[in-house]
């Protein structure tokens, strides 16, 4: 069996919520699997690079909304324009995520891509454990039990356990591929790591 | 006459290099020229953006290089490896290309293009005055003239006002492309701005 594709992403990111549309098809074009892990851009990026944040970059941040609404018309992605900004915090999402993810990967990557949806197109706020519920139940998670764990210590050690583990392997934007250890950072590099894979690198 | 597309670059932007070598085809392709401008990485990116130096950035910066590495093999770009790093200033080959540049736009761009080749390919040193004025002989600019003008006060200023102007067009990284108005940044989007062109945008 190949390799994963590892995909790290947070949850307030919208390249990486464009990025989380394509990666299971394209990895699974190549016979592989994606895995997705999570990542912090408020950690990475602001705390261990000590750039600030995005959105509030002078000359970029206006940028980035621009270029992301450009990618969502290209590729028929019905977000809400102009770009929401995200307000709520990455958290719980990501607690949410992660002790799903030890229990069962393929749920919660299902979840995960619902949460994303939901976030981004449906502009739910996915930073209540209620509504995070509400997005698992149709995938058959136990309401009670996973609000519950997704509040727990350990989904809080298995997150920052996560987020430890994205700066050890030197992610450092979302989204954030590595294939056989090789790093690949943002949207743009889908085209590139699909080459990547046909060619089993260069 | 369709509006040209603008390209702006750092000398000592490796990126920059790897988009000087294909952006006046692909702006041919669609019927345009490429309009080459000057950018400061250290001033918009460093002091305007308060961002920390890119290779010296944690997490980051070793990507930059493996990324640039990468692109240059698929590419066929003959780039010492490992990538340089840059340890020279961009001020003198900035002021020359800019005196260049008033006089006759399509001279300047070719001597620049040929900077850009002698310091990344060649690793000859462009900060020093001599060394430029031997890269733009074979162009037929004069010797005295050049080294002269490309250090008096007005090179000072028209590379001064083309920094100016790069803030005022919010271009804040090597390179960067406007396209009817269009920002594009970075070398990944050159495709995206061949189907712009192209397409005409969407």
């Amino acid at each position: 069996m190949a390799e994963p594709v590892h995909f790290y992403f947070d949850f307030i990111s919208p390249f990486g919520f464009f990025a989380s549309l394509r990666i299971d098809d394209i990895a699974a074009k190549h016979g592989r699997t994606a895995e997705w892990h999570s990542m912090l851009l408020g950690v990475s990026v602001m705390k261990v690079m000590g750039y600030p944040p995005l959105m509030e970059t002078p000359l970029k941040g206006d940028y980035i909304a621009r270029d992301a609404e450009r990618y969502a018309r290209l590729h028929d992605i019905p977000i809400p324009r102009p770009l929401p900004v995200p307000t709520i915090s990455p958290i719980q999402p990501g607690r949410a995520f992660n002790w799903l993810r030890t229990r069962d990967k393929d749920l919660a990557k299902a979840v995960a891509k619902d949460m994303l949806w939901a976030f981004w197109i449906d502009q739910k706020n996915i930073s209540e454990p209620e509504v995070i519920a509400d997005i698992a139940e149709p995938h058959g998670v136990e309401r009670g039990s996973f609000i519950e764990g997704m509040q727990s210590e350990e989904a809080k050690t298995l997150f920052k356990q996560a987020v430890d583990e994205s700066l050890e392997n030197k992610v450092f934007g979302s989204p954030f591929f590595i294939v056989d250890g090789e790093p690949f950072f943002g949207t743009e590099k889908l085209e590139l790591l699909d080459l990547w894979l046909e060619r089993g690198g260069w």
